[in-house]
């Protein structure tokens, strides 16, 4: 009976607000001996970590850190940056992560806009961050990380300072899961950068959502790459603890680097951008056997091309293709191989592969929606519409601005701006950012369609493919291109070379020979080509 | 600053109540053609199971089961009931999956308490329910499943009635994830069973840290055989559906269906008690090799015997001791294996195995805890306490019993009812129901130990301990034992046994040669041993 249900209450025994801070907690007991991060020649155990961490959390109160301060931190993937996604959480801190590859004026931007409290910098980001507080005006306390590979620093408060403090009491849980635990400032495709703002629950279940979905279980030995400043590392910081996976660190991504600790620390997972796994694979120091037991490679940011898939399969990778960003924690759909696709050749997998997939378990089922009818689009793989993402790892919310909020959460579903088709088996797949997409003659054209394309001609470096004005069919697809080393190839051979292979709307009309401008992550600035071109 | 950190709300788009419905309604999308679900003849896919959910919840709300409703069922582990798991979820409705092994008296004590509206009945347990009616003086509504192996019902309502409505509106989940989602009945050990409360949250999250942990990922077949009416099968049937593993139903559990469908179905998890592994493994049927790839199998109820690890290991099993109360959605704690283990002897192996271990990933860290100092004892493997527990997969509290509610979670904390000790690496074992203790001459004996050493005798097929008072030590243990087929132990053969291997407090000192009584699902009911000493 309802009301004799509904008696039973809440208590301390049976809901605990939903933390990854628990993780931490639970594997210094469970995991207290074994390995949970190596860098360069350190080696700590969970149980050293938690100590570390509570220790620096005991320093940031003492300087003044609570419930709802912002801690920024500028530093390349080390474990003082993983011991702070503990740390500052267990404050009642906000952890701001700034991407270290931002020019100076908008780390100064995002200082400012985010209320930060204190700045933790490695010392190589120092005259970064010095810079930053200079242009925006600021004065804000510095804590130096002292790296063994950093240069000296400036001296005044450092970490270590932080690891001498009185470990913080108490276990550090917030009263309430939906507390903010960090924010991320989006990458400025478009204007200023906006503030997303991630909660405890949220981080809670895209860990358990992602270490049941990979799965990265007991023995797991984790190699650090996608920036913590990316979406906290895709939360991968605070997954670790949950089967006591070992976190190797490296500080830079170089090949070298990545093939040493692979190979000394027997990795079984990591998470990389489409272009670090083709630079891997073209290597000249990949090793000639493949990696076995095989490494479980989640990759995201733009569709891995088949001839990445084809290389990374061969170097001993499960590539698992995931989508998803910056609003909703990093991965939100991964291309999960369904049990047929063995019997396909590999270019028809290659090509499934490619596919954003369907949605991880802490997730809603994702849609694909027209808009304007407030309706699915058909599976038909080729009826565009918006992906549409519902769940509990979708942000909190754009800090400080409520308009962007509530366009972005509009009608209930978090709207991710990125057009996508559906097809019959539920898999999504983008087909352009809507504002990217070229509408020719009345035709949809995916500037993504255009450039996979363009990517198979042997001299094409980088492309990117926008929509210019045209008399007669308002808009035609313009491409750029950045030629490989010593490539000669023509705007003539590029257009004949699309002409012969793309329907005649789709194929380019001019080709631009020039350096693409792209945001310090990478990501092809198109609002700057179009305006190169006048649009 | 926190004021603008807490302006963001919740909306539709950013939280959704956690509940393992979402789970059902994801694996219909992403997992729609893979097979969810082998009983006999029957193969049915998830979008095909999700189909017939929707329908039988439709046809529940057309009999008027709504929120907070119990709808009672009494079946063995057929794909009905798993249906069942998340179609009474969906009205809004309480699971009540009863123990059919239970006598008519105490069914109709439950279908009573528990305030029942529909009960949902196998037709080879519709005269016990029918003789439960009568003696609670019960007139309730019956829906008969017609199973292929069951006997001709009765008639009236049946669930394919119920399949044949139309499928309910809406994505069925719950407005708050507090909601109760299942009550079940405890055996019994002492006095009246106790109605426990699961709610969405729990089961949810129960669900996603056990695939997390065991781990369960995406290809896997589970062989159902943990009863769905203990725990609701240890909340599998609600994890199936995160990764889209195969369910396996046989019925039954005898050895001859267990390896038929081990061997068709290629089967790579599984949850069983010690008992049903002793069985398969000494059964002739076994196969001759190793099963390939391994099972991964959870065992709980008792510590798996050295003999049974070794035995199950030899058959291909990886087997996990784990432990937990039907008060914890069932498994809280984990024996996992710690990484220098691999280097132990089979025995000593073999005895890490037999810990109850450390909490699983959705739980806080188990405690064991000295109720009269409030403090935890001593990690010296010596010390016993009572097991605390904490987290979000402890009930949300006991039926209409207010008292017990709050006894059991007196201060925060859930308290077991059982007596363990810690070791220094944090893992817990238990040496007895703490009301099992026997206090002789100020020691504590534990009545677990000593029949552990009785059951090292080869003639003894049961064994079980109790106090019996005793003029100068206060209380003795007094061993009760079943002997094997065709042994012929004496009393003094069985107390010289123990006086050589045990400390002389610890060793019984008479044996009583009789039937030992047992709840239906196995366990010793101590209290008739007790009371048939006079204790």
């Amino acid at each position: 009976m309802r009301e004799n249900f509904e008696a039973l209450d809440k208590c301390g025994a049976n809901h605990v607000p939903l933390s990854p801070i628990s993780f931490l907690n639970r594997a210094a007991e469970v995991f207290g001996p074994e390995t949970a991060v190596v860098y360069g020649k350190d080696r700590r155990s969970w149980a050293e970590t938690a100590d570390r961490v509570r220790r620096v959390a005991g320093g940031l109160q003492a300087m003044g850190v609570g419930l709802g301060d912002t801690v920024s931190v500028l530093a390349p993937n080390i474990p003082e940056l993983f011991e702070l996604h503990f740390a500052v959480a267990m404050t009642g801190g906000v952890l701001g992560a700034i991407n270290i590859r931002l020019e100076p004026e908008t780390v100064g931007y995002i200082l400012d806009h985010s209320d930060c409290k204190i700045v933790i910098v490695d010392t190589a980001f120092r005259p970064l961050v010095d810079q930053a507080m200079t242009e925006a005006g600021l004065d804000l306390r510095v804590v130096e990380i002292t790296d063994p590979e950093g240069p000296a620093g400036l001296g005044g408060p450092s970490y270590d300072d932080l690891l001498k403090s009185d470990p913080m009491s108490g276990d550090g849980l917030p009263q309430d899961e939906w507390q903010a635990i960090a924010i991320n400032y989006t990458s400025g495709t478009s204007g200023r950068p906006k503030g997303v703002v991630y909660h405890h629950r949220g981080a809670y279940l895209m860990a358990m959502g992602t270490a049941a979905a990979w799965p990265m279980s007991y023995g797991a030995s984790y190699l650090s790459i996608v920036p913590m400043f990316h979406c906290n590392g895709w939360c991968h910081p605070w997954m670790a603890p949950i089967n006591g996976a070992k976190m190797v660190f490296t500080r830079l991504p170089d090949p070298q680097r990545l093939f040493d600790a692979i190979a000394s620390e027997g990795v079984t997972h990591m998470g990389a951008a489409p272009v670090v796994l083709q630079m891997m694979a073209e290597s000249d120091l990949a090793p000639k056997a493949a990696f076995d037991p095989p490494i479980n490679v989640f990759t995201a940011g733009a569709p891995p091309p088949p001839a990445i898939l084809e290389k990374t399969a061969a170097m001993g990778m499960n590539v698992m293709h995931v989508y998803g960003l910056t609003e909703t924690y990093g991965h939100v759909t991964q291309c999960i191989p369904q049990s047929d696709w063995g019997d396909l050749d590999l270019q028809s997998r290659a090509e499934r592969s490619a596919r954003q997939g369907v949605s991880f378990p802490m997730m809603e089922p994702v849609e694909v929606v027209n808009r304007k009818a407030n309706a699915p689009v058909p599976r038909d793989a080729e009826t565009q519409g918006e992906i549409a993402l519902r769940g509990n790892t979708v942000m909190k919310g754009y800090y400080k601005n409520v308009q962007a909020t509530l366009d972005a959460f509009d009608g209930g579903k978090f709207w991710s701006g990125d057009a996508a088709v559906m097809y019959g088996d539920a898999y999504i797949q983008i087909r352009d950012r809507l504002k990217d997409v070229i509408i020719s003659g009345g035709e949809n054209v995916s500037s993504v369609e255009v450039e996979a394309m363009l990517y198979r001609h042997p001299d094409v470096q980088t492309a990117a493919v926008v929509a210019e004005p045209h008399d007669r069919w308002g808009e035609v697809p313009c491409a750029f291109i950045e030629l490989r080393a010593g490539a000669t190839a023509s705007e003539d051979d590029i257009l004949g070379f699309c002409k012969d292979r793309l329907a005649g709307f789709k194929a380019p009309k001019r080709v631009v020979f020039t350096e693409i401008p792209k945001t310090s992550t990478g990501k092809v600035q198109k609002f700057k080509l179009r305006e190169l071109i006048g649009n």
